[in-house]
């Protein structure tokens, strides 16, 4: 059997254009040990959604699963391969914090409170910025993070892309020297705006297309950029490049999701020597399945949907990311070209938008 | 004081040979916060203990800190930069985890128990390996680290320097398929040895100085490899590398150490750029703080003792260092060249040999 998939990993590999080992096709048939929905399957198996679709219907040519109705199944011959490599994995998850190593209770009362209302009336996600945020939890999680590591006192603070409203979660610690939000949406700027002014406290707030250079007076400026762009390598250098332009010097942080759904690991190797030869700046963490998003409305009109083996929805959260924290040292460089003619949005591993 | 701290950076960075900066000093002020100890401002500051030490005397000669008996505490003017600034941190971390994300109970009672009776009669760390070994409770939290993620059950393991007895929390699960360990220290392989066989598993033992290449028979074999270096450059490649040889093809997994205390960030990011670069490989966690040290009879005589500015012992854990998981990935490479000649235990930032 063990030659028979890596001959199908190569088969997924010319199929998709994304990079697919035996152990990718291990990691989907173990996920099926534990669920049997294809968004859930994704998910455990930390595989790029398009490799898993593909990879999906190829162990079905070949016997190794079987669709059933909305669910997909080991076959006998798929329980075989897992029981006599004796292959499998148990999460041993913290379930006080769900595995991020934080918990957002010393954050307040008020804090929590506030931020779970201001997010029950925000602006649904849509799919022309390919957006989709995170549970409200998650945001201040991502708050007390920052706060551990001392990014958030006294410092200036840029997000970009606020999809997530962090801009907001870190206004109501009232704890930071300066808050700056660059988001292209405008219903998304809008509301940041109103809720800043009702709860009093100032955020700089730029409509802007990213692709755009930020502007001046933004760069060389902050102690801490927060953003969660797309996962295409393009997207991946203009918003972090961004981020490391606008901080003013050595030893400032940035903070950003980055998925396995959306981009295999070859891609996230790619991306990590962009960061530590091109930008020099060092990975100081990465907090797997730290951000967990909650569904948009647009699922069935995304690509990954297209590609999804069994067209039903998702039986639980099934989009995560793993949080990134970087440091800038001596030397480091950012990235402020213009890149407006490029579709950032696409490539061959981009599932989700 | 914004001017002077920078100046006092630039000093301690001549005398130490550490890349220093304003955020360093910053850092180990706000530890200062929390604690009055050496070892625990070192621990908090996230800084090489090099640094702290120099710098808390150039503080002190600047009047930001003062010493106090045993104690080491901020002056009016250290206060007085720390509150005009608006900086400082909460720490957030999960207490039900510490912060590593993972607990150990779903190894299961039996596991547990026979570890923490196997750890109480381990041979003591000693000097010349630079030894310390992690609590025995974070040998198990690794152990867990590696069955989420796939990496034991089924899997041919390959532990590269035993002092924390990973071996043999892994060999108490009965579920690897093979395990293997690589140690220089007879008092450590034969302990190993007799439990193994007292506990009726297969471990297969090489007593033997990894600066000589591996044998030909444990490369390209290992799914697995645990590893815990010194961290200077040469002892990070050497056993990372070996590790990463010992593997036999692509999205295999490594574990190992690294911490903050004897190496700088900026050597973290030499370090990732061999990852990336030369070997190849990439990162997919990297947990801050998961393993925590217990402290080894020798500490007055390590180097980090004679540059203490006050020679008092640890009021707390204090050494501690992040867990980190690379992938192989398509043409990895691994390392496994001799070094025989080298002293990899020394460099200018580290202090814990």
């Amino acid at each position: 059997m063990r030659e028979e998939l890596i001959r199908i990993a190569k088969e997924v590999e010319e199929k998709t254009g994304i990079p697919t080992y035996l152990r990718s096709l291990e990691n989907i048939l173990l996920a099926l040990n534990k669920t049997n929905n294809f968004w859930l399957i994704v998910r455990y198996s930390g595989e790029p959604l398009n490799l898993v679709a593909e990879s999906l219907k190829y162990l079905a040519k070949n016997n190794y699963v079987l669709f059933d109705g909305d669910k997909i199944k080991l076959s006998t011959k798929g329980i075989e391969y897992i029981s006599s490599n004796f292959i499998g994995y148990e999460k041993h998850t913290c379930t006080s914090c769900r595995g991020r190593g934080i918990t957002i209770d010393r954050l307040g009362d008020d804090v929590v409170k506030d931020f779970l209302k201001i997010h029950d009336n925000r602006p649904k996600a849509i799919q022309e910025y390919d957006q989709g945020y995170v549970a409200p939890e998650i945001t201040l999680a991502r708050v007390a993070l920052m706060d551990s590591y001392g990014d958030i006192r006294g410092r200036r603070i840029l997000i970009l892309g606020d999809d997530d409203l962090v801009s907001l979660a870190i206004g109501l610690t009232k704890v930071a020297r300066e808050i700056a939000v660059v988001e292209i949406d405008k219903r998304l700027t809008d509301y940041i705006n109103k809720i800043s002014k009702d709860y009093g406290f100032d955020i700089e707030i730029y409509t802007m297309d990213l692709r755009k250079p930020l502007p001046k007076e933004l760069l060389g400026r902050f102690d801490t950029f927060q953003t969660d762009p797309p996962e295409t390598i393009k997207a991946l250098k203009l918003f972090i490049g961004r981020g490391i332009a606008a901080l003013h010097g050595e030893r400032c942080a940035g903070y950003f999701g980055l998925t396995r759904i959306d981009a295999s690991l070859d891609k996230w190797l790619r991306f990590q020597q962009i960061l530590t030869n091109e930008f020099r700046v060092v990975i100081t963490d990465i907090i797997r399945d730290f951000n967990e998003y909650i569904d948009w409305d647009y699922i069935d009109q995304m690509h990954g949907w297209k590609v999804a083996p069994i067209k039903a929805k998702p039986t639980g959260i099934w989009f995560v990311s793993s949080q990134y924290r970087i440091e800038t040292l001596r030397d480091f460089k950012g990235f402020n070209k213009p890149m407006l003619d490029e579709d950032i949005y696409v490539d061959e591993e981009l599932a989700s938008a």
